[in-house]
């Protein structure tokens, strides 16, 4: 989902970047990283966090555990995404039949950041006056 | 949204592989081939389904524009995504003023595909009897 | 290898980017899509060439098989790598004991690559009067 | 170069995957953890390598640096890479006026990995008794 997020950001004529992407320059002091860790941390995501806070960025963190998760001590802001994810996708046992979920592992998360997504991106094209076919202009034909 | 249904469909035990990943098999005709383009085709797209197609293989494809696209002409099947996407997003004009599409270009279309690729995985999880803890057991631990 | 120039381009300074990379933007009549196929052609570097030239841009195929290559009908400038690539690795054959050839496959071209880029990419520093130091604060830190 | 490393190896007929590829499956006691990191680490590769150990997988380090690497404690086994890398590609300074290098920061260990990689690939194939044609079928037509 942040691939997508990152592409609709360069949409909208923000010079955004993708981390491990061949052209991503080194982050500074006025740039800001967002990462996601729906289970509260990953090994990666914290070691690029680090990295950009060593560097002076600033770091937006999307989480799901706020308060456990490892990656949290590298954010400036956290966005806490009130959604199951691979920490507690197994916590409703105790005894009675396990039933299959609908929505297993980190489903719903990635649903939920597929929404909020959307609707950061509207409301930058709002804020930042670019129309739909400036937006749209800038989507790659090499595809 | 594919490369998300490949990881669960690897969950599940499957054979399964993406293109352009490093150790990606030749494809056979004993495999299938799932291949998106909402607009109704793209050229690489094309390209991969024709060389699937001269190999034997079947192809699924998944698409918005199952009439007029280019990509139709390599499927076996084609399952039909009844969504809007960038073929036509623009559409809607006619002389009165433009306004903002909450989902612009392919968004409604990548969101059709989050639900039915988790509705597709579900069933499949039935069909082929596998637990939810040995799907998650599937899932990396390097990330 | 082709990621790897796209990279040292960009560590240039210039405004360059990679096909499938996430904020690749849409080429246009000024700009130069630089390709590879060793054996002369693939399906999805035809099409990605096709799309190039389809919107004005140019072409630079690299290829070990400039004669009988499906690519090359779309360059406006082939740069002739000869070099032994899955194309001609078999050739050798006619009743004798094959052996194991000490570069497989594309082997020998995809090393040629790698110093034709280094030559290209020292040359376009000095051209461009880029310093060494310049060069290297433009490499990523999120690695 | 790992990623060609990785494609040959599954060439081979060996199962391999490259970590951050859609269907690599966890990693365990029986797998061995191939990783390169040339300036001694960085904080990714740190950060995989950690993960590994801590699920019992084996460490192969590759590095030009392995008295002063930030990687080297999760190494099992290191494989001195006695190359130029962006750790040491600035020493020579002291004074004089500096020239540009013919092959900067990491090009020199970029290379080396390059040939170590197809002499192992080649010895390897030897002792597995895999012929270079069973080798070529398992290159992916998908191209």
């Amino acid at each position: 989902m942040l691939k997508a997020l990152c592409m609709r950001l360069a949409h909208l004529g923000l010079s955004a970047h993708f981390v491990f992407d061949m052209t991503t320059p080194p982050i500074t002091p006025k740039d800001l990283l967002i990462a996601s860790a729906g289970p509260g941390g990953f090994s990666t995501v914290d070691a690029i966090c680090s990295v950009a806070k060593s560097h002076g960025g600033r770091v937006l963190l999307l989480t799901a555990q706020p308060e456990t998760g490892s990656t949290v001590k590298y954010a400036d802001a956290v966005a806490y995404v009130a959604a199951q994810t691979m920490a507690d996708d197994e916590e409703d046992g105790g005894g009675r039949e396990k039933s299959r979920t609908l929505l297993p592992m980190g489903s719903v998360y990635e649903g939920a950041m597929f929404v909020l997504f959307e609707m950061v991106v509207y409301k930058m094209g709002e804020v930042l006056g670019e129309s739909p076919e400036a937006i749209r202009a800038r989507h790659t034909n090499l595809e």
